[in-house]
């Protein structure tokens, strides 16, 4: 049997050390951020009925997904988002004090066509606030993003936000109408920072939209600035429809929101940002990475306010942010800031002899337990063979254990980059080793 | 559309913030062992090829897993337990030094029958050593399992040992042969923790074992004590086959090391531990927690040398140890060994009027910028329903923000248990809550 047969199934990865540890790490600093926002870790199930999936995305949603009949029949599927799981837990729970204010890290599962940064496992961190209407809670989850990117050490981003109330509307004082015409058209200004003006302009008339209304339209979408310039700007416009008013004034709202969080001067207001995803409702945003741009915004998200009445029976306002981490993954390399972690142990205790090893074994122990990570040999190697394995596992510090070391009770510490030796009594060695670096 | 139309899967749950909190101060206590040995942190692929699966346990794993075609036609499967990817990971590498040190926590599923402390979504911590074939070896997972359980302050545990090849070679001995009738006798001890010996008498006379044989097993399996006792008596046993006497000497080597390594008081030999499963061929073991005997060992392990061949062309000694969460936390919560841990922020800021929100979110903000968990209104509420909410989510701390305080630049921070109030200037609140406990 070759040994190829037990490949991966197509998308799908282990993670090895050296990103597990970054993983470990960029995990500890996501969750940091949202315990200081007063958001609680959760986790939804893995596996959910697959109408419940498709309440959100409808039928469609199978050709994307991993779905399949259990042996009892039912249609189950893995999810694909943490939306989804965390709105279907709060909807039915009538007893929780609101805002619910749930984070959460964990895997999804699409069958997406595998491309650069995008896998057919992936990982998504995910703050959401259900009970709130006001545009301070979509203050606070751009608030959360912004810190997370702040905490892990990139500078060069942007927020850019918009209004899906207000772009709906205004689309409909254009004469766009309501309904799937409105969907694709929102879906063409979805794809701005992918295509050029000529190619949106032909799918517009594809959908007979009037060259003087597709005008219209790329004049309201490339509205971005500074949020009071914006504002100002839309102030002018002539607005007929209520509900262009009502996002309007959230819009208006949010940039005080954000100057009182101190967060505004990272946040542009750029009305081509819609997110074509049809459950967003009012304020919608995305960042962008300036040193990834190629791989799609860092994060985005916004306001969903009739998506748990699907799973409940009534309405929760509710808006959020998510981001992958894998696309994070990627801008935190390219612009190296994952911390240099050591991999594996701290000192490697060989011993001089197989009859040291017990010996060996006895001193690594007790620096374990002193909390410094520490190997011994496990494979009865000769004392050459077990230096050459501490130097292939990157072990910063060696100590040799043989009848000599133990009848003086003291041993040599050496330093593998410098060949420096110290001489230390046995008793000191956890402490020696707790101050060199 | 009734809301029980989404309930969760057969099996499913969602991690609440209280399990998920517990969840992650756990996981912490667990990685912080494993990285003292010197093990390095991985996640194998949650989706296998379901022949990748079926390659350690054979095509009846079918029926015990969740497997499905994707929509290219090819058999994938949930991975059922973390040892199988982790072998499959290391298997092809040739390029890692040995002995190769993996240690993991994550989810798996089985379509099991769902019962207490058992569900078809469960998440295990796995250690792995490969390339050792030393009891050293043995020993060391078996210490970082012990670590573990102390590290989480459990006290009343023991840890049961034995030795597959000395128990099959005896088998061989008493004329049981090998092949199919050896593992059904192996399955038959391995129920001696939950049937009378009456029970298992029956069972090994319905595969024909006579009566004699029957007492002559049931006299090596009640050989249990301390290692220097079990090893005493079982040096007065005919061995006459050579594999009994090579797992002996296993167990021999396996005490000094236990013993080097300071965990012996914590081991017993017990001829009885056998554990079911095909693929263990050295030193076998399992934990017990006195508190929790009903729902089985806490964690289980050993040794499997020829395991990696099926997923690598070459032989690969390894041994390992793993342990259910959702077992694990059984045994804490009924020990009351979970920390009381804070949910939710530390301080609410309240806001006198409307008008005093964005001074609330300004104190808040700068709060949350100095590492203190702090939340603000995020729904407009009258000053009394915050004060509600705010002892809803049991904050600890409460300050009210108003022209008052922003004029006095200073503002009284409450404790809510006590009612005790105090002045403090708004420059110097973080330094006061950071002292407050």
């Amino acid at each position: 049997m070759s040994s190829n047969v037990f490949t991966l199934p197509r998308g799908m990865r282990d993670m090895d050390p050296e990103e597990m540890t970054r993983r470990l790490w960029l995990y500890e600093k996501i969750r940091g951020v949202a315990l200081r926002y007063g958001f609680r870790m959760v986790e939804p199930t893995t596996i959910e009925n697959l109408k419940t999936l498709e309440a959100k995305s409808g039928p469609g949603i199978r050709d994307e997904i991993y779905w399949f009949k259990d042996k009892g029949g039912r249609s189950l599927g893995l999810r694909f988002d943490l939306t989804v799981g965390l709105a279907r837990m709060i909807a039915g729970r009538y007893d929780l004090p609101e805002p619910i204010k749930y984070a959460t890290i964990g895997g999804n599962w699409r069958y997406d066509e595998p491309q650069f940064a995008r896998y057919r496992y992936f990982t998504q961190w995910d703050v959401e606030i259900f009970g709130s209407a006001s545009p301070f809670a979509d203050a606070e989850v751009i608030c959360v993003g912004i810190d997370i990117l702040t905490e892990l050490g990139l500078k060069d981003f942007v927020i850019r936000i918009s209004n899906r109330k207000l772009a709906e509307a205004y689309l409909k004082q254009l004469g766009i109408g309501s309904g799937e015409k409105l969907e694709q058209c929102l879906r063409i200004i979805d794809k701005v920072r992918k295509e050029n003006r000529a190619q949106l302009a032909k799918e517009f008339g594809e959908i007979k939209v009037d060259d003087e209304i597709v005008d219209r339209i790329f004049s309201y979408i490339s509205l971005n600035g500074t949020p009071g310039a914006v504002l100002d700007r839309l102030a002018s416009l002539t607005l007929t429809e209520p509900e262009a008013k009502t996002g309007l004034k959230e819009l208006e709202t949010l940039a005080d929101a954000l100057a009182a969080l101190g967060r505004l001067d990272r946040c542009l207001y750029d009305m081509s940002i819609v997110r074509g995803i049809g459950y967003y409702d009012g304020i919608v945003f995305e960042c962008f990475d300036k040193g990834g741009e190629d791989v799609g915004s860092i994060f985005g998200g916004g306001r969903y306010d009739k998506l748990c009445r699907i799973y409940g029976k009534r309405d929760i306002p509710a808006t959020g942010v998510a981001g992958g981490i894998e696309r994070l993954m990627i801008s935190l390399e390219r612009a190296n800031l994952f911390p240099k972690s050591r991999l594996g142990p701290k000192v490697f205790i060989a011993s001089a002899q197989e009859a040291s090893r017990l010996d060996a074994g006895r001193l690594a122990q007790s620096l374990r337990d002193s909390g410094i990570p520490a190997e011994f040999d496990l494979k009865g190697r000769p004392l050459g063979k077990q230096i050459e394995y501490a130097n292939s596992i990157g072990v910063p510090y060696l100590i040799v254990v043989g009848p000599q070391e133990v009848a003086s009770n003291s041993v040599k510490v050496k330093a593998m980059a410098t060949r420096v030796e110290t001489l230390v009594p046995m008793p000191e060695v956890a402490a020696k080793l707790r101050e060199l670096n």
